[in-house]
């Protein structure tokens, strides 16, 4: 790795496995979850909001907020929930700053996680 | 957020939910499926014409084109539809300059889309 | 395309359907996967070593190495195999660098794929 590259990544949170959010260059990554432990009696709009909660502050962490997201992934293990996630989501985002998107089905790490979204965002 | 980043980010037709595509820092983000109304009627291979058509529409609009690609998720409804997808996938792309790539199956938001992509470009 | 854009993107080991690799504005994108062609006699845990081995000779072919990542997203043919792969991921990864990630199930493009890693690492 070239010198000095270190300096230039920010590591949110590192744990043994991942960081929670990692900033580079003015981007942010990160993956969210619902709260942890993840609460299969929940729905997955109600996960989706408990998500958009960690993320805000994931965003706040790493110096930004929602209005500079640029991409989110949205998976979803059941796509029956698309039409509740949306609602939940259409009701978080900055109207003025949307992401791009996509959604797609897939089956998540945790049974009782119903949602997970990965994004990318501009950072100062 | 910082001050004035929302100037450093450029967004492609936003709407209520998503923006077309989003510019940041030289790089364009954006998902694109095949031609609403989706047709199931086409093949994917069909599909996937419509959508890189959409694609160059969108690169442009980003200030770059199908050179400047980066890195592409193909995402399937079938995985039976790879090597067709691929045919068409194959006369797109510049062969000089093909961007990093990874294809995976996944239930689609429509029942009726056979294929989207997700696409990170290069822009001026 | 903006005059001069080409030069600003670095493309490694382009075929005709791919890039190896391709480096701009100091992030690295590529996918991975385990050594071709794959042998299904191979626990996924036995491909994923593979599939490490392969990110380390791209990373230093990109000018960084696995302490630059920045995020990864992990595809499992099988989530069955999660735990065992983690513990092939825990072992390579910088422990104090490591990247954000997400994980989830999807069918990859052949068969005999357990497992198949997106990663986006900072380059010098």
């Amino acid at each position: 790795m070239a010198e000095g590259l270190a300096e230039l990544i920010q590591r949110f949170n590192p744990g043994a496995r991942a960081s929670v959010a990692v900033r580079h260059n003015g981007t942010l990554y990160f993956a969210v979850t619902p709260k942890s432990p993840f609460d299969p009696a929940l729905s997955a709009a109600e996960q989706a909001a408990q998500l958009f909660e960690k993320a805000d502050e994931r965003l706040a962490m790493g110096g930004t907020s929602k209005s500079g997201l640029l991409f989110v992934a949205i998976l979803l293990a059941d796509m029956a929930d698309y039409d509740a996630v949306n609602r939940v989501w259409d009701a978080w985002i900055d109207p003025k700053a949307p992401p791009s998107r996509a959604c797609f089905q897939a089956r998540l790490a945790n049974p009782a996680m119903k949602v997970e979204m990965i994004m990318i965002s501009a950072t100062g």
